[in-house]
């Protein structure tokens, strides 16, 4: 452990202030420069304005009524807060939900703006066509990292005390949790409601206009992939920064501020790792070709800014601290996430065994591709679940607690290009999708689909990183909490610790099993809604008259957020009554056993969920007799199944594990 | 926490021994005299005879089979004993696992000579059947607990020593791991492939004498249900008995010993509650009224003999203790047993919403089935988690860590009753296929049927059960190993410790998911061997030559033998790793992570596969369209999915939890 306090100069802090707004207002510029570069694209013809607008709309309106709720549980919460605590706590509260509402906002914005162009451009230029898509995912990025670390400086600025900053990162946690959980709610219901009712009842295609229940399922794929994993590491990232500069503050004032000098160097190796993923244009490529230039291009962008990420580091901690154990608790954050993520493409990419075996045992019909994918989700998590134990073991080793919250912001460094990867799936995926709306030529929706193939990893690629940072956040705010409460030991030969591990699991399993059901009753809804529609509509089975979708898109959102009760009342109702019934030693219990069985279950779910869904790409590829064959109705099911648990339940874990966390550390001083 | 030390006289003490002797006895003989009655039965026509001459012939080929290979780890085991402790502990090691092997081979003995029997008797009494299946339950259960019993008392006996008896439970781990991971890979090998080759590939029936997998697929719900969950509680029992006497020992011989006389009394009322299960026989009952009958006779056994339970106890307790505070745990486990058994039921009967929901999701396809059915699996663990956090905190409140011990054993003390309920699934499970097969009238089907429905539940209640006892058991080992290895405490603000907690999860993944891809490995050969005989058997298929059964169930012994190797040397191996790597904390650690996560994915997969098997049930029982229609097929692939989860991966955690603690225990005073 180290103790030396390094006294500072108020010259050496400017500087380091200076660099830290500057990396953040960078980021933005290059966003606002990125986003005049996507603009000025045409969003096609009339009629494919006309769907990208209705997305638009849709998504605004599932945003405003969600905000309309949050503002309630908001002030809510405020109240508690002023009343408990004292008001200037909670206006930060107010103040990290607002932002945090802010960057979804704009998130959703660029990719229901981007979507159209991307399909348009796509006509034209393959290449150009991937640019706009990646570059939407970039702007979207830069938001959260530029904003997230402006946010935090401003509130350090005003208050100089890192206690503040612990509520302005609970209020990214709120919204996280009503665009995550909410949104995965919202968008499954859609999705599978929509399926159900359409292609399995009334035997229309995918994407089919008559189905009133097409656009709330395009916004679905907004609201779940860009504001809700948006929301969702804006949390993350604003944590891992704030918690490390809580536990670092323990031990010197350089220490506390290195987590942001961190984060600002991890926005410029981000610029840099984004402004190198590019293609080059050719001529009459197979799919293969072309999805393999892309994974190039953002391979090398990731690899060149996690490389940066690690000479940075090196420097800064060097020069600012001048203790290069610091430097290996990063350096094994930036390598976890690396090997975090391709564990995550191993597992669910069609490249490899475990989607090939799923593809292939459905040939035996649909219960052995579900077998097959249960087992390989569970296998999925070997990997990632040791290099977050080899993580904790080292970073620890080094520097204590505050070793494993600054490894969490090797993993979270370079989200700018990481994030940008992620949410270039959800953009593709909608272009595709309008593409399809539309009827357009084959070669457009060749490369749609080329670059569709690759936004399906890196989604798959972003929750298995969503879920890995998440792990080591709530384990800072453990940490954290663990510094608060006053804790001298936590011993699991102590059978109300053993009761907090076993309720720790037990949140996880409920959590997931309400989620799971949400999105049943949502569905069930959105399946009543569009027959009712069918019904009373006349002409719109023979494609006369327009569907009513907003309709369908009120509907979904109003139970989303009905559904969103009971599952975010559980993680801020259990660590308070744990608290006070058990006391906080197993309130701690429950903190560390809710991490470990929600890491599990997030990866089990969400690989499991990534694999179902490539293996049936795979096989609609032309394998085991592609599309149409009885292994593609098998694959299809294996889908369906894998959609809920990989969009909904388990990244949802990801926010339950974290709020725990933090509303055991802002009830900490009370046990 | 008690400390005062009783001194007991001579006499005394030959009165408990005696006591104990008597009702081991008495176990025995009661199970003599009861296979009497069922053996009078007649095994029926010669067709009948031959079918479960077959079954029998390949149980027993099976248990040959697994025994060498048991034999020879046996020996490999006992040399490691002997090499880093002493023979005799070793020679204890091995008299336990022949012990249990024992009892294994009566248990199949009886069970597959049985199953004609019932199936012959229901031509002409639905009473007298019932009440042959249900009696070969209570001989197989009644076998255990008297042998499981003498056994223990023996070897006391010879060595006054309560170290040597860990080593008769470490034996008796060992047959379990053979009997219920390669027995639940065998069983779901046989079956699964089996229905894939014959019924989705080539279109015959179930049970059709066509399919040469058919009898290894009859051998395999004797070998999974009987004598794996046989010797999976076989193991329970002498484990909860022998670490109570642990425990106990280390505060008074009084209190070691009172496990024993718990055992005994627990004995006594299982026999008064097996004597009042019987129905009244009556005429042109509807399938609704018989299967209420057979509940309702069952219930009261079991509701009976707990209660007398509660009494003995207290009288027990009051007499040879006189500290009511060790009634109190005792009490905790009886209730527990009893709230675990109800919620199982409660998620799993076709009575109540869980199950229906499931079935009515089959309407909008298996996709819905599957989702619905996996959201009800994970809500399931709730209350029977919540039962286990109250004993360990009740119990341990009022004695301690012996507490939860004796707690155990209050969940097992009835298990002569408890179990004679599970075997009877199994039982009356075969007497319907052998009536099927046979192709017996309709009279006769239905009334088979209804037995199979109330097996059906009984067998889910056993899982829950057997889970529920499972993770007590492990808890008592961790208990045990806590003090043997002399730990002050495990802190969970150790990283190393919280190292230990995710390697205790993951390994129960790990574990899971060897399991399913173990039987997805045997199935896959079965259907190769089955191909293998159509082609070159002339004349198979048209029902004029027949099958070679015995090779079908020689590739599945092999192959289950084969696939086990990884699961069972991953439950030697981690704990001896860990505790050398990381420290004897760490090994703390995953030992209860393990036991947490253990017991929750055990009560999912064991829930959600007995729900949709009933749900399944209840569709064929002629709603939602009934046998045929679309739900139905629906239903079907959630059953087909279930059935790894609930008879191989589920029930397989239940030995690797114990295994761990019981490996941990053997190795603490190294570490």
């Amino acid at each position: 452990m180290i103790n030396a306090i390094i006294v500072t100069n108020p010259g050496f802090e400017m500087l380091k202030v200076s660099l830290i707004i500057g990396a953040g207002i960078l980021a933005l510029v290059y966003a606002i420069f990125l986003s005049k570069i996507i603009m000025k694209e045409s969003p096609g013809e009339k009629e494919m304005v006309d769907i990208s607008k209705a997305i638009q709309e849709g998504a605004m309106a599932f945003l405003k009524r969600e905000y309309l709720y949050l503002d309630i549980t908001l002030f809510i919460i405020a109240l508690f807060i002023i009343f408990f605590l004292d008001w200037t706590k909670a206006l930060v509260f107010i103040f990290g939900a607002l932002v945090a509402a802010l960057t979804a906002w704009i998130g959703m914005s660029v990719s229901t703006r981007a979507n159209s162009r991307c399909a348009n451009l796509a006509s034209k230029s393959f290449s150009r066509a991937f640019r706009v898509g990646f570059l939407s995912g970039a702007v979207i990025s830069l938001t959260i990292v530029g904003v997230g670390i402006l946010g935090i400086i401003f509130i350090w600025l005003i208050t100089k005390n890192v206690e503040f900053l612990i509520f302005y990162a609970f209020g990214s946690s709120l919204v996280a949790l009503f665009l995550r959980v909410g949104g995965g709610i919202y968008t499954k219901s859609a999705d599978v409601g929509g399926d159900l009712v359409g292609k399995v009842e009334a035997g229309i295609p995918e994407d089919d206009p008559r189905n009133p229940a097409v656009i709330a399922d395009a916004v679905g794929d907004n609201v779940g992939d860009v504001a809700g994993m948006g929301s969702d590491l804006f949390e993350s990232y604003v944590s891992a920064v704030i918690a490390a500069m809580f536990l670092g503050m323990f031990i010197s004032f350089d220490y506390g501020f290195l987590p942001l000098l961190l984060a600002a160097a991890g926005i410029i190796c981000s610029i840099i790792g984004i402004f190198l993923v590019k293609i080059k244009e050719g001529e009459n490529e197979s799919f293969e070709i072309q999805t393999q230039k892309i994974r190039t291009a953002m391979n090398r962008g990731i690899i060149v800014a996690n490389f940066l990420m690690i000479i940075f580091s090196f420097f800064i901690i060097h020069f600012f601290i001048g203790n290069l154990e610091v430097f290996f608790a990063v350096l094994a954050g930036v390598l976890a996430g690396v090997i975090i993520g391709w564990a995550t493409v191993y597992f669910t990419s069609d490249k490899y065994p475990p989607v090939l075996s799923i593809a292939k045992s459905s040939e035996s019909g649909s219960s052995t591709v579900i077998i097959e994918g249960l087992a390989q989700g569970l296998m999925s998590v070997v990997i990632p679940v040791i290099a977050i134990i080899a993580v904790i073991i080292i970073a620890y080793h080094y520097v204590g607690l505050f070793g494993i919250a600054i490894a969490g912001l090797g993993v979270l460094g370079v989200l700018g290009i990481n994030l940008a990867c992620g949410c270039y799936g959800p953009i593709v995926d909608n272009a595709a999708g309008i593409a399809q709306m539309r009827g357009m030529n084959k070669l457009v929706r060749s490369r749609c689909d080329a670059l569709d193939a690759v936004g399906n990893s890196t989604a798959a690629m972003g929750r298995g990183f969503a879920a890995g940072s998440a792990v080591l956040v709530a384990l800072a705010w453990f940490a954290s909490y663990y510094e608060v409460a006053k804790i001298d030991v936590i011993n699991i030969g102590d059978p109300k610790v053993i009761a907090g591990l076993f309720i720790g699991g037990l949140i996880v399993f409920l959590f997931s099993a309400l989620i799971i059901k949400a999105v049943s009753r949502g569905a069930y809804y959105v399946v009543n809604e569009v027959r009712r529609q069918w019904k009373e509509i006349p002409g719109l089975m023979e494609g006369k008259a327009r569907a009513e979708y907003v309709k369908c898109i009120d509907i979904t959102t109003k139970e989303s957020l009905k559904q969103m009760v009971a599952p975010g009342l559980l993680s801020v109702v259990v660590p308070v009554l744990v608290g006070i019934i058990l006391g906080k030693e197993a309130l701690g219990a429950v903190l560390v056993s809710s991490l470990v069985v929600g890491l599990l279950m997030a990866l089990f779910m969400s690989n499991a969920g990534g694999a179902w869904d490539n293996a049936k790409k795979y096989i609609e590829s032309g394998y085991f007799g592609g599309k149409g064959s009885l292994a593609h109705k098998a694959a299809v099911i294996g889908d369906t199944v894998g959609d809920p648990l990989k969009d909904a339940s388990g990244p949802s874990l990801n926010i339950l594990i974290k709020i725990l966390g933090i509303v055991s550390l802002i009830i900490a001083p009370f046990l």
